[in-house]
């Protein structure tokens, strides 16, 4: 199976394949500490990363937003004191796209690091 | 009237003074773009902050980031794509204390810099 951080985003339209269901089964082992939560009616991946400090937590969401900068694909991301909340989706299509995936996988990365 | 950007925050205990409504009334005009917004039966003073791309937004927060650190009290910031949501309140005393409305002044000092 293909490691989602040796891919790249590709460009996304409204008319972009949003994941399968069976895309999501093969996927998410590879991100084992992200949900799916619903918000708006748009399913969302999200992780809640635990730091020491406030300055931790907004080192990492710099990091993060380096990235998504790279990739051009942006999450949101909520700093306080102690932990950052990631959260991936894709806005083109309302839905979580394989890009999300890998960012996803890209963020536990940097944390890993 | 004492100009809020002007104060220091001071140091919070579990039973530190919540603002009275008197206080929110003569506060309140020194911050006019924020709200007080009430999530989880917490009352916030929140304002969203427009930027033209994602790295600002994250610039805004790492200098939100910074101030908060210097005053020994922290918001929730929200960083998404050409916006990030500041949030203030009281985590001690779960309601709105002096220094959120000193804080929140300071935030919209650092966003006019």
């Amino acid at each position: 199976m293909a490691n989602l951080t040796s891919e790249r985003c590709v460009a996304c339209r409204p008319d972009s394949p949003k994941v399968t269901a069976k895309e999501i089964a093969e996927l998410s082992p590879q991100i084992p500490d992200w949900q799916i939560v619903e918000k708006d009616n748009i399913p969302r991946l999200e992780r809640v990363f635990r730091f020491k400090d406030f300055p931790s937590s907004i080192d990492f969401a710099v990091k993060v937003g380096r990235i998504a900068e790279e990739e051009g694909h942006h999450p949101a991301l909520l700093v306080e004191w102690g932990r950052c909340t990631v959260s991936w989706w894709t806005h083109k299509i309302k839905s979580l796209h394989r890009n999300d995936f890998i960012m996803a996988a890209k963020t536990d990365r940097l944390y890993s690091m």
